[in-house]
């Protein structure tokens, strides 16, 4: 089968292959004894996977392509502020190999042309430059996934020919840019850029910045993500020469090409990209590389300033406990409350990834007007948000301590911890209780605050008689008396596993006091609470009537007692008082339905 | 309640009001004049909504912060080409009134500097320097939703004093870069500058750049989403004059600086924010502006090169049939072949936003391997899909056609239209049903795929007798002649509506053949499929014994005979024949539970 992607890439190839404009390099005998006619494509994804056309696995020279990783290693070795005092990040507007200094601040424009190269690999921590370099070829071989070697070759006759970088080299020991022997920092250079690479080597060093700085394939950490950023700005700006600005118009995404006739570019969080097709334009660019990356940019939409659509919401859903009340059975009077009062406890469903502007969204959907009554509770749903950042999560927390300040109790469903470092804040300042594995824990959580503070009649029961228990309530006394007669009552201590996963069917289970956990087991083990039950509720139905075994595990929470209709006596009440088995059966098949009433219900919502 | 982004706001006013250095632009006495303490920050969301804090509604001239605006209209009235052989895009690495053209290719290097938005205001179209600024001041209007004005006092200053520009635009024009009177285009671009504006209006103009060129609050399309890219990708190396790669480097927003003391920048997508100022630094950039931008791009993480997460999956889960199946009863064989054979379908559960590198991990995770026989059918599940680019949608629709070519079905849940152009192509190529407003509909479509092509044995009946019918097909033969004797048997034409929303109960209903579609009515009379039921099904459960209304639509949709057992019959059989109740109520029971196991087995698989 045809693959979808190398069907994009092969007929980008195929278009650009046709243009043989431009021309080899050739002030050196090595690089101009390359094969013109050469052309590869590599896409290598941010999380490794490698797309190829072409001449991928020819190995070439560096050259200047490795200037924006021998600069991250000097912010790496040096900080910050001690390479910017030494080199500027400022497009030149000159081109690339210019003997001269920003007349101002007489440092080099930036590290993508010549004079900050050098000033950069200057500056790479070790004691000799033999440790230097070997800093160097360490640092793009983690950044490549392989060890990398020099071609002794090419480094041999840079260094014969190189009179050029000489020059720069002198002018910027003489402006004391460069602050040891600038012969040696211009040697450092010329075997930097004399490391043999392939276009899947730069696919994958592109693929570490766009993960970044993390090598997707080894999971190494080739450069600090704030570096990374660094560096992927400066490529932005500097990346391509005097072409930067037609760069970032036309391709847009932050890229370095080197004069062996590779291109290199990075669509962050994505993908990297090379390309290698020895044949230059006149700002020292590959001819096919800057056509080919066009084209890419243009057919995959990979331009950072597209945006693929209008500003969206990040809140998916909200809606009150009178919209979706939680699967607890209540009294008439809690009913009858939250009927009147459901709406103070209002639920945000939220998706997406949290950034800024989505938290912004959040924040306004969720602050009350300034006229407004505040709720009582605010419920956060995070199980479709994808991830939080920083700011976004400093935000969140910051909205949660004011809602809390006004009297408005704030609660999260977060079974995955995405808002982690919140969980343990509120559970450091609020006790547990707040953050939710389930939305309909944490529905109970907001019913029961705003029972609390409105609800004058009775509330749930904490113990029923059997008599009293809902199941048998609407059962005449007489069928009531035969079915209760065929019951037994069991207590279980707390953490008692009443009933688990696998087990047969245990009978119609009903609870008169007490409380249970029910738990959904996973194959591996992964528990999940799926809810809690207590007293006039009943569990074991499902393994009764089918004859099943239990799927879930039932663990009692505190001194729990449970009377149990057994499956054979269950069938002796069929044979023996029909009636009553009617009477019975049509009122767990009432429950049974009200239960799929309620999950059909909430589905909908969430399907909406 | 304090609102936590104004905090955020305030927070940085505070800190950027400490620093008074620079000075006011004093070339002119209107704007020597100004008040230098004057300090304002506005912060405009995408979709309009505003955040300020200081002077935002102070009126200031627009000066460069109009320069994008003119690019915009320029390129708008003549096309890219024609405007590119005029203006180029790279920055000059020179100050911003340089009078001088690239020596190379004789044009203003890009259309920030003052030659480049000389030519861009000349290149607007009109037939007087009167038309062409009326042209340009409703633009600019558009942009800022209200209607701007021109300072007079200020234009005749600019006009009186402007030697240098005047220099510049007989320069222009002796190059043949400006091809009418110079003075005249100098005067307009003049005015351009002059027109006034407050630090709302130009967070407004941000905000509409950043949402794809339309204004979000009057709704009204000031420029087109590609223009919009361009003068943002112009915006990035050019905006800040000499100081774009340490803007890029510390603030990354596409941005304009203006002489008065605004700087505009724009997170594409997302917002738009304004500072004003009136103290310059030495780039002739607003001291507190450039300060202010760098702290909200640090505290809200705004760089537009920042990446928030490592690379994920598309892909939220995959499973087959043989995990998940249909909620449709199916016969012993099918069964069978279900089990044995149900892997060969499988469901790709998408979400997020699908951009390029998003469906490529759809693509990757969905291709066969090559040594890796097709599976029967796929089903992409896209219900949490927000957003599907053009060239994902392609991406996705040739991998619809490769799976076709290899003999795999393919089908797709997509109720919102996510991919709304492949649904028409896919109905048009092969007839409708390969896209499905629910996943059940899917998963049973995807179960007849495997079934057509694996089952021999006995398939699901087209019609039952009503003794054969399974809800009755359990009862003992003379509880089952007590209730068959008590229904009514209807025919329905197809079309007919059953039961509809807020019908009283109707009673048991067994299906005996033809078949009828469930489909639930939202208060806003939005349809939604809920599922088919055929021969042997049954509906009117719930009603029957909640005594409740229809919650569901029920219509025939071809010829249609269904057997009633009604309400009073019902409470007939329960006295008259308890055992008989007992035996159709276990029967209703345990389908109940059926289907709450199989609900909350989906419900399972999607909370994962």
């Amino acid at each position: 089968m045809t693959d979808v992607v190398q069907h994009i890439l092969d007929d980008v190839y195929a278009l650009c292959a046709q243009d043989t404009s431009g021309a080899v390099a050739d002030y050196i005998p090595e690089l101009a004894s390359a094969e013109p006619e050469r052309f590869g494509i590599c896409l290598t994804t941010a999380d490794g996977y490698v797309y190829e056309v072409g001449d991928t696995r020819v190995p070439f020279t560096i050259q200047s392509v490795s200037k924006p990783f021998t600069y991250a290693l000097a912010l790496a070795d040096r900080g910050e502020e001690a390479v910017a005092a030494k080199i500027d990040v400022e497009p030149s507007g000159e081109p690339f190999n210019e003997i001269s200094l920003d007349p101002v601040t007489e440092r080099p424009r930036n590290p993508m042309i010549i004079a900050g190269a050098i000033t950069a690999a200057s500056l790479v921590a070790g004691d000799t430059p033999g440790e230097q370099f070997e800093r160097i070829r360490r640092s793009f071989s983690r950044f490549a996934g392989r060890d990398l070697e020099l071609d002794a070759a090419v480094h041999a006759s840079e260094a014969a020919t190189g009179h050029r970088n000489r020059a720069i080299g002198h002018m910027l020991r003489s402006f004391g840019v460069v602050e040891s022997d600038p012969d040696a920092a211009v040697d450092l250079y010329f075997r930097q850029c004399s490391l043999t690479v392939t276009g899947r080597d730069i696919a994958l060093m592109a693929a570490t910045l766009a993960n970044n700085g993390t090598n997707p394939c080894t999971g190494v950490v080739a450069a600090d993500p704030v570096l990374t950023e660094r560096v992927l700005s400066v490529m932005t700006t500097c990346g391509m020469y005097d072409g930067a600005g037609d760069w970032v118009n036309r391709v847009g995404l932050p890229a370095k090409s080197g004069v062996a006739g590779s291109v290199m570019a990075v669509l962050p969080g994505q993908l990297g990209i090379s390309v290698f097709s020895p044949r230059l334009d006149g700002h020292g660019n590959s001819v096919r590389g800057v056509l080919a990356c066009r084209e890419l940019s243009r057919r995959l939409e990979l331009h950072f300033l597209h945006v693929g659509r209008a500003a969206r919401s990040a809140v998916r859903a909200r809606y009150s406990l009178v919209d979706a009340p939680s699967r607890r059975r209540r009294t008439a009077s809690e009913q009858r409350t939250l009927a009147e009062r459901g709406s103070r406890a209002r639920i945000f469903e939220l998706h997406g990834d949290l950034l800024f502007s989505a938290a912004e969204s959040v924040v306004r959907a969720v602050t009350p007007a300034a006229d407004e009554t505040p709720p009582d509770a605010v419920v956060l749903d995070m199980r479709r948000v994808d991830d939080v950042s920083g700011v976004a999560r400093s935000m969140l927390d910051a909205l949660a301590d004011q809602l809390r300040t006004a009297g408005c109790a704030a609660g999260l469903v977060d079974p995955r911890g995405t808002m982690a470092h919140t969980v343990s804040t509120l559970a450091d300042r609020n006790g547990s209780g707040r953050v939710f594995a389930t939305l309909d824990s944490a529905l109970r959580w907001a019913e029961d605050v705003v029972l609390d503070r409105w609800c004058d009649g009775p509330r749930q029961a904490t113990e029923v008689s059997l008599a009293e228990h809902p199941v048998l309530a609407a059962a005449t006394p007489d069928h009531r008396d035969g079915i209760m007669a065929l019951t037994t009552t069991v207590r279980h201590a707390p953490g008692t596993v009443v009933a688990d996963v696998g087990d047969p069917a245990l009978g119609l289970a009903l609870v008169l006091s007490g409380r249970v956990t029910v738990e959904f087991v996973s194959d591996d083990d992964v528990v999940r609470p799926v809810s809690t039950l207590s007293a006039g509720m009943s569990f074991g139905e499902i393994p009764l009537v089918r004859r099943s075994e239990f799927g879930l595990r039932i663990t009692a929470v505190e001194d729990t007692e449970v009377a149990v209709l057994a499956p054979a006596d269950f069938d002796r009440l069929r044979v023996e008082d029909p009636a009553a088995t009617a009477d019975l059966v049509i009122t767990l098949l009432d429950r049974a339905y009200e239960q799929v009433e309620t999950i059909v219900g909430a589905l909908r919502q969430r399907t909406t």
